[in-house]
């Protein structure tokens, strides 16, 4: 590669997917040819002469640097290519802006606490909730105008998420007009418009995981539709060979209702059988009345439960899979292509090819990533550059994005802080000698077995020698302290743990003796702390390689995990909204009578205040709790309906208070 | 290949995986070259001279084609080669011993239903049940012996099932003398011995899919091991931290007694908790006391139900997955092998290669499937003689028992019987109209329409004009008859289908209009009838692509879900004879009072004829008829805790008996 020819710049239109605007912008061409100062290079091979190589001028370098940042976060931004917008672009992505949006969709969210119906002493008055969501939409519309303003508008129009955050925004104003003008007039307002706030958490483009999961959900659900369609059809068929099986006999359920005589009551009570949260119930008054009736429902449960359930399983691990490798596809297209726009912008024609050389490489880096020091650069540099010539071609370019994500650490010997500050003591034969017993696998094994004494001791609870414990496993902490130093230490997840644990228990052990008394509230968290330290045994567990591989699976999924608990939660926001406009102060839970306090117990605070759950399971099994009366309870009850059991008896509900036909319950 | 040079028969021991017993036979050398009856074949090449080719003699014959059979049934027998085992090894294949087999097998599995103790009015005197069991015996090991015969001795000494049916038979009959001897003396004896019972079933060559989906299932267990000790680990941590949580605040559960204070207690109601059967019951004295403590499940929940339980599912199924894998595998290397085997013995040296001449195959296939016509055996023939020389090599050779068991069907234009017996008739111009009208697509959417307007009637009890579809659907029949004729007809399954129903609920309709009096027998079959005319609908779903897709795939897991059938009734037989030996008769069903017939109930029959029972949830519940007395009721109960829901309840039946302490329930 001994090309001294002048380099010649060619900016060509070959890239496979053109960002429109670039085409139009890319014509201008770059022909002066100006003297660059030398950047000095250690390291690089200094016999190979740098061929003069023009700097890519400042707006490109621009251009480029903000296609490789967008690669690299992975973003799909079509901005405009002009100074201004792409300065403009810039302070869009800084990091505070980003994440006072977050911050804000935590804040219109978390509102639903404080907001009627709220959380016991949360309450604050309307116009502070008020306030506050207006502020909330206001940023909003701001970061949504900021957008526009680094957008060209045929990009911005056509991307619907940007008419939902402003129709949302738009439609909560309205509603919460019309909401004060209502209440100054004392009319009620439902405030149900506020189901359409995780919009804004899925509607924005910093909240990529959540929307791509959601997506992903919505779209194995369309793939199951036929099979839960036939599922649908067969309880249907179920039910009606139920109704004509059973009614002549006239059974008895518990309760002395007729058992299976009518069509949509055995259709309900089949598909709860599905969710197996009803069984053996509903089955035993037939196998009371006759064994063989067990034949109806065995075959149905293995038909529904086991066969078509686990369809259901397989259907949606093929599609989730499917469309999980669609939506990768498509984040590698996207970044490709940023990429393949930064190359267009920067390539040089050397030698009978496209390169890039160092020189303008250097320059992208240096912009794109200014924390990097020159040391890093040069070791990516390295990988990148194969044949050492201090050029790379577009497919070593392709790599950039990626490389940058990985985490280069300059490592160094650490020193302890001891051995910096007392080098004499800490070096001499004895010191030596104790740091390496520390260090010594016996150390560790002796307190492992110390641990598990411990936990046995405390779950047979003799807290006799508890202060030797105590005590001991302090002299650990410093031992370790001692040999591997403050950063060393803390830096170990497992022996921070540690530390927390055994110091708080020591802290609240001399709180508690100090004070002498039982006071319950100390005494609670010794307790607590003492089952933490029961914890540690979870320490001992990382010593076994099959158990490395579960934590390290955990560790694996769970950024998905996270993504698909976020859209969980989403769901039952809505939900919660639903559930608390409908139900909230319907049931409350008052404490349950025994039969001594019976006759004293306020009447009206019998039956959860409601005199309709009388009788009812809901009231039998003190479920009262279980209500919708502020967003916590919500959630709560929403969780224990997604667990499944006794779903019917919370769901009970609807029918006490709507008289669905559709959903029996016991209510009278 | 114009090799007119006498055939070199050479027989080798090249053979990779040598049946031992088959290196010392092959010495004997074939070396006198007859004369052979040319079998004059037609259709094959004409053009290509037959070289003459000795014939294989009967013995290398009876031994190759021997290995074709075991090759073409998967079985893996390793049997002697003498003339004398091989007839011997015929006969133990003969497909009435194999049945015979299968009956004894089911026959002394059965009698657990006639035996004490045995399901109301099939009880057999225990004489009876001996006699029959002791048959069985006898005929197991008859087969023992008939396979010793077969295999030479290290290899049947050298294979564990034959011992174990071997001792199994010996222990059985060592139990059934000590069971008759203590009868006599009027002690009684428990026949827990009958539990040995499955491994009949599992240890005979011929239940290979039962043993295989055994082996997999435990396999598969193994893999989950670890997973499972760190659940019990985190269990018992969470335990722990729940008694030390909860105590102090002296909480009460319904029934009043403490709430989460016994550690044992704890890990079991946490364990249930797993299984979601006590959700949400067992948090709502915690919920009740303060929302806060419902962190403690939400947490243990997510981990436990939704973590843990997910890892499981993955780890079963990549393990079940791979072994799997290994035991097609093996299937395939034994099948290889044993045509192997064959090839060796029929080999003939001829143009630098060995081959098989289609003189030996030809041989080789009429002894191997003589219910084979020439003409379907030359068809295969065709398919492995790619180059239409009249020799295979062994590529092709090994393909044969696959081949062998692809079903042929020899097909020619079908003619109705209508058309053969009247063909003016029939074959009129009007006639062939109907015809073609009746075979049109929209004669069946007319009918698939009736059908669901029959099914909404008969949903919505509207029975009036029953007999005008009953008239309509038997006119369908006789239409599809006349064209279609009887054979394509009653092929058909949706059509077989189709004329059972009608033709049962026309017969059944008449003879209940016939009786006039309300006989509840005839009329409930009429219903039943009436439903199965309702699952008829079925059939309009066949014509959807994604319906047939579920169908197919359902077609295609049968065969394993049928061994895995098989798996868990075996273990259910298990613990339906432990349940039995222990449980029968301390739970009966008498009936629940109501609370008008309370005071005249016999006092003796109250709480399920046990007044431990008194108070209880398993009593309250109705849950009488899920117990042990015999053996249906034993695998009733068992599937209703394999559907998991309410299971605890039942298990309470052990702490009712035996005060277990790590299994509380709430028995008084």
């Amino acid at each position: 590669m001994e090309n001294h020819a002048t380099s010649m710049y060619m900016p060509t239109a070959k890239a496979k997917h053109e960002h429109p605007s670039l085409v139009t912008k890319r014509s201008v061409k770059f022909t002066k040819k100006e003297d660059h100062p030398t950047v000095t290079i250690n390291g690089l091979k200094e016999g190979i002469d740098q061929p003069d190589c023009p700097p890519a001028n400042d707006h490109d370098l621009h251009k480029a640097t903000t296609f490789v940042k967008d690669a690299k976060a992975g973003r799909n931004f079509k901005f405009k290519l002009d100074k201004v917008s792409l300065d403009f672009y810039d302070t869009y992505n800084r990091w505070y802006f980003v994440y006072l949006l977050y911050f804000f969709l935590f804040v219109i969210m978390a509102l639903a606490l404080f907001e009627d119906p709220a959380i016991t002493n949360l309450e604050l008055p309307i116009w502070t909730t008020m306030t506050i969501e207006f502020v909330c939409l206001c940023y909003f519309l701001f970061r949504l105008a900021h957008s526009k303003r680094c957008m060209s508008g045929i990009f911005w129009m056509g991307d619907i998420k940007n008419w939902i955050v402003l129709s949302v925004s738009v439609i909560t104003l309205i509603d919460m007009v019309v909401y004060v003008i209502l209440i100054n007039k004392g009319k009620p307002w439902i405030r149900i418009v506020r189901i359409l706030r995780p919009l804004f958490m899925m509607n924005f483009k910093e909240t990529k995981d959540l929307r791509q999961a959601f997506r992903n959900i919505r779209r194995s659900l369309l793939g199951i539709l036929s099979v839960l369609v036939l599922l649908f059809l067969v309880i249907g068929l179920f039910a009606l060979l139920a109704r004509e099986i059973f009614e002549d006999d006239v059974l008895l359920k518990p309760d002395a209702s007729n058992y299976m005589s009518d069509y949509f009551e055995n259709f309900w009570d089949l598909y709860v059988l599905v969710t197996t949260a009803n069984s053996p119930d509903i089955m035993m008054p037939a196998y009371d009345a006759s064994p063989w009736y067990m034949l109806f429902y065995i075959i149905y449960v293995i038909l529904c439960i086991y066969i078509f359930m686990s369809i259901f399983l397989a259907v949606i691990y093929k599609d989730y899979r499917k469309h999980l490798k669609n939506e990768v596809q498509k984040s590698v297209f996207v970044k490709r292509r940023n990429l393949v726009y930064a190359w267009d912008l920067l390539k040089v024609w050397r030698g009978g090819a496209f390169v890039m050389p160092w020189q303008r490489w250097h320059a992208l880096m240096k912009s794109v990533e200014p924390s990097k020091s020159i040391l890093q650069l040069k070791l990516i540099w390295k990988v990148l550059d194969k044949d050492e010539d201090n050029n790379i071609d577009k497919r070593a370019f392709m790599k950039t994005a990626d490389i940058l994500n990985v985490k280069i650490i300059e490592k160094s010997r650490y020193v302890p802080i001891w051995e910096k500050h007392f080098p004499r003591v800490y070096n001499s034969a004895v010191s030596q000698i104790i740091v390496k017993g520390i260090k010594h696998k016996f150390f560790g094994w002796f307190f492992d077995l110390l641990i598990i004494l411990n936990a046995g001791l405390i779950a047979f609870r003799i807290s006799s020698i508890e202060w030797f414990f105590l005590t001991i496993f302090s002299l650990e902490i410093v031992f370790k302290l001692y040999a591997l130093g403050f950063y060393r230490y803390f830096t170990n997840p497992w022996d921070v743990f540690d530390f927390t644990v055994i110091v708080l228990a020591v802290i609240l052990s001399i709180a508690a003796k100090a004070a002498k008394d039982s006071n319950t509230l100390e005494q609670r968290s010794l307790d607590i702390i003492l089952v933490l330290r029961v914890l540690r045994l979870v320490r001992i567990f990382n010593n076994f390689e099959k158990f490395q591989v579960i934590m390290k699976t955990l560790r694996n999924i769970g950024p998905s995990i996270f993504s698909f608990g976020g859209v969980i939660l989403v769901i039952y926001y809505v939900y919660a909204i639903i559930g608390m406009e409908l139900f909230a102060g319907k049931i409350t839970y008052y404490g349950y009578p025994s039969e001594e306090t019976t006759e004293t117990f306020n009447k009206s605070l019998l039956y959860c205040g409601n005199q309709k759950l009388n009788g009812t399971e809901f009231y039998r099994d003190h479920y009262c709790n279980n209500n919708f009366n502020n967003v916590a309870k919500a959630y709560i009850t929403l969780f224990e309906l997604t667990i499944v059991n006794q779903w019917h008896d919370i769901l009970c509900l609807i029918k006490c208070f709507f008289h669905v036909h559709p959903f029996p319950g016991q209510c009278l």
